[in-house]
């Protein structure tokens, strides 16, 4: 029985310790939200601005092979 | 208790629907991304043909637009 | 250009045979959002539903054992 | 132009701000993942300790609800 209690008082600190990180992660989480309802007050388009971070988050001729790829693909389909 | 059998009848039939729908939705996943493997076979890039199935989804005005404004945080940003 | 333009051809039976597919995908998709609505007005929840659709898709020893070890963790949490 | 300056200007401080935002995050997802590595070294089950972490979140009364119409449902379907 006091293996048991251990055991659960271990299992409570990792839960807590989880709950407080998920905590700061939703807080950040809403900071990222603010900030595009900013730039969205100020004329941008939050969803354009999503594509423009996965770009930037790419390697340059990562970038520049797939603009060419889509370009020849949306040449090749027609749209 | 006959009610009771009757309603566990009633809520089993639903899951099995919903069982069987799910099976169906599944094989045609597998179909979607067989298609995909067979297209890579043939030395397409599945990733940015996902990004042109994405894109003929929207309406011509829509993916106009969008380009247009990308194009523009693009070269506002320099990437 | 010849070339250019069987590859073209080529691309495009991809995408179409994709998004025929994505087609069937979405209406299996929607079927299924119509049963667990038919079960909602049977009064059924849905969202407990989907609960008991994934614990019959777990073998019965999986199943067991994941309930036997949440039985261990609420008691020791306290939840 | 010199709109544009200031307009891209402006564009490109709120792009670095969400980027240092998405940073803040990734890393408290990465310390989030680190407790669950630690928890599964010393025995735990990462997946059920999940369950246990969104049962927490919720209103007692609200997860006691749950808890009866799952019992019930699974008593119907016998799972």
């Amino acid at each position: 029985m006091a293996d048991g209690t251990v055991a659960a008082d271990q299992l409570r600190l990792f839960i807590e310790r989880i709950e407080r990180l998920e905590e700061e992660k939703k807080a950040i989480a809403d900071d990222i939200r603010d900030v595009y309802s900013e730039a969205k007050a100020n004329g941008y388009d939050p969803r354009i601005m999503r594509m423009v971070v996965r770009l930037r988050k790419m390697e340059t001729h990562t970038r520049q092979e797939q603009d060419a790829i889509l370009e020849t693909y949306r040449t090749a389909i027609g749209c």
